[in-house]
């Protein structure tokens, strides 16, 4: 159900590979909330995935490029203001990837051109695509700017590797260019720090099924999906949260603020867990 | 402009005083919305307010109640389940006051029965409320429930006193209770941290203007106002933000990521701060 | 073995109860590292437990005292003082209690009369002490004062109920009175967030063998016990930390910056968690 | 005054350039407290500093090293190891540095290859030092592994440009690795996270006077100077912390805990306030 909340509103969506993606589902949300947009991704992501199709059924362009690189990213900004008419008002950076990981390279053991990498591609890039953007002028005043995070930028999980510092790379990046574009132009810049969801990108990580159950059973409204993630992102580009910016938002059923569930524990403990009910054998939380 | 993101949901607010009440801006957005509300106040505020202008303006009851009354909590919520026609789908916690600062008691000189006082009215009400709702099972399943706090919970501003506390207790209810609400029944609650606003109740703080200018200066967005609370409000009350709970929230232009801006840094070195120009003579960020 | 950390030093240690207490560890230690001592409890607690053992071994005057009245605090410091000839410059605050875990009302079942109780004894408490030490100008010049948190004052744990809420007002109360007692007389003021501990306080939380398990696993260097703790106060105590002031300390083995750990998901998952080898059968850590 | 902290541990310190530096300062009191060390800088730092007289007055070989190359780090580790014949158990990495910075591009035209080299040199480092060690298996059971960071990586500070990136990654890294190193070696890692200080380094920012004394009159104790620092790295490096690991550790006299202090307001205000008096002429809190 749409509410109208993006109309007339322009946008540029990165990262949108096949339906498991989040910016996917934020692409076809804001579609429906009556924003215009383009879609960009890497060349080889355009080809091997389903990119073309989600341009088709949102009548998108989409225009290839290499965010690592300030010339692609200049052709997309410069693109997108001429297809769509005008300045940019939101903007999801969904971004990342890790050589590292994929090399399974331990955290031990990195090679550190591929941490390099890791770092550009799924951190820095964002700077790049913010400078860019500052730099033509390009994105309208008060507009919306979106990453997304995961709670390993604060948190260690085992497996996450250098992706983990690639996030709070990138949750800085949020706040000190949040602070001068904020300052200069009113747009916000933040970063959603979302479940681990079963995308493309999250599925290379290992142990991932477990990890999403702990996740699932510590959070008292289970783990936040790529639909949800989509629906947060529409009221952040918005006109309805403009004085928030600089922030790490958390869409995760209350997983950032669990210490220990009763749900995991009981899984942890292999069901031992018996005296948590009441006398009259409702469960009880002490 | 109404995008109906709250029609057809009942909802109660508490703590609407006058036009310059944060609770107020909440309600006649809400109404605006499509939502159908009660309002509740303690009966002095009633009387000495305008919650009944409000009222009347909104087509919405008042439930005069002490908040830190559980008695009265009952009534509000079973009058309104009542008068809305069903199970209440949002509730807003605008309450706090400290007798303390009241009769200018420093904190290192404290009446530690006012203090219990402003712990009362100011967090533990939200318990009782959110514990007399869950007895009678009042919130309907996905409900929304939020409170107000401020950055003084995390970091001490001289003369805020013992209502860091309360907001430090209250935030810490709002994660407590959000895991238990959250996981029987779906039902989300989170605390917005708002920028220093002048109401009523803010007012009363000392050296609440240069406060407010530091705050303003430091935002890169500047403040946020009430208005632009009930906005936030807004966006959390609805459907779009399902899977976000026990969270603190800043709606406050981006002031709890600063360390120090160049503005109010102006301001504070008396202007004698030249050199962030460059040589076009535009503010240079260094 | 003793540095002489604390030579010349006077302290007053409150909740020494038995051989499981922090605080037991902590007097020993301090007289260990040349420090004279008081030691401070309840009447019953005095009466019941070990504390006049504790006494005799370390030659400390124990001084009946109920923590949440201003007279006995005003008994137990101008005592203190005259017993070891000078102003305080240490103090540990190991208080904590809740009716409402020993009663068994789960936190949406909470007596409020209890509930004040709880934040009484277990952090107002503290507020008390430091307000009535400071009008009777008791801690010198530069002293060192600690209290014992825990991580659920920030991340909910089931079945931590009340006590979560009590320990966030026992932080923030770390803070505000930090501030002040630091700008007037250099004193610091800090908050030591420890691992669970089996003293017999932590051993009346449900699940408590469960939760150090998960907490021992979590922690790449496991958990820090009693002797851990009492090491690392004595630090805090000395002069080689005198410019650190409201912050919580965390003694935890890593636990309070982990999210998941593979020694823990391993026992989670039943132990099917194989791949987490490389070739040569080593673990990797992805 | 020497407590024997450290005595026979052997331990590296990188980055003492001069007499201001931090590094310098915790070489001479590691060194007091009965360690013994080597020191490394690079070897253009080693030619223009006073490395080499450190090095004379405390009898420590200097081993010139780029932090950034991993040949050098080996070499540093293994001739370290020789010198002072074992595994190292305490090791500093004082390293930082922003060639934008240094070059004035402000955060928004930043070149991305002296970015780049911001992040290597401030934070991979750190990396390369953690992964070589481990690799060597360098570094004695229990040992303790500290970094200096700034509160920059949390909260925005105009004109420290991409080094509060570097200094977030810098504690991603602690975490990261403090996860690994803790569980297989029970070696521990932590960042101290300083007020800003008047060193070489520190000198190149702008407004750095300014901020220093907004700083200074923030925080109650005021700001952590070098010596304050060492001391603090002394205790961290003593086995009386061993349980302490992949924290930020605030050295700050309080800063990183206040929102706003009475004294920096009156400099902000321009000495309006006056009505922070009580009636007797004090000074009042509110």
């Amino acid at each position: 159900m749409s509410h109208n909340l993006l109309k007339g509103k322009r946008g540029i969506i990165f990262g949108a590979l096949n339906e498991m993606s989040i910016a996917w589902k934020v692409a076809e949300r804001a579609v429906e909330e009556g924003a215009v947009i383009t879609l960009s991704n890497t060349p080889v992501a355009v080809r091997m995935g389903d990119t073309l199709k989600l341009g088709e059924k949102l009548n998108a362009e989409i225009l290839p490029a290499d965010a690592t690189n300030v010339e692609d990213l200049e052709m997309v900004f410069s693109k997108s203001m001429e297809i769509l008419g005008g300045k940019i008002d939101f903007l999801l950076h969904s971004i990342g990837m890790s050589p590292n990981v994929r090399k399974k390279r331990p955290y031990d053991d990195l090679d550190y051109d591929l941490m390099m990498k890791t770092l550009d591609i799924s951190a820095i890039s964002f700077h790049k695509m913010l400078q860019v953007a500052k730099k033509m002028d390009a994105i309208a005043e008060g507009g919306s700017i979106l990453t997304l995070s995961y709670i390993a930028a604060h948190r260690t999980f085992f497996g996450y590797n250098d992706m983990a510092d690639a996030k709070a790379l990138l949750e800085s990046i949020t706040r000190s260019f949040g602070y001068i574009y904020g300052r200069e132009k009113g747009v916000r810049i933040n970063a959603i720090s979302q479940s681990p969801t079963l995308t493309t990108a999250g599925s290379g990580i290992k142990g991932m099924e477990d990890l999403m159950d702990f996740s699932e059973r510590m959070s008292p409204l289970g783990n936040a999906n790529a639909d949800d993630c989509a629906d947060y992102c529409i009221v952040m580009f918005s006109d309805l949260t403009r004085k928030v910016t600089m922030q790490t938002l958390y869409n995760d059923g209350g997983f950032s603020s669990m210490g220990m569930s009763l749900r995991a524990m009981k899984r942890y403990s292999n069901n031992e867990i018996e005296e948590f009910k009441n006398e009259k054998g409702e469960i009880s939380y002490g």
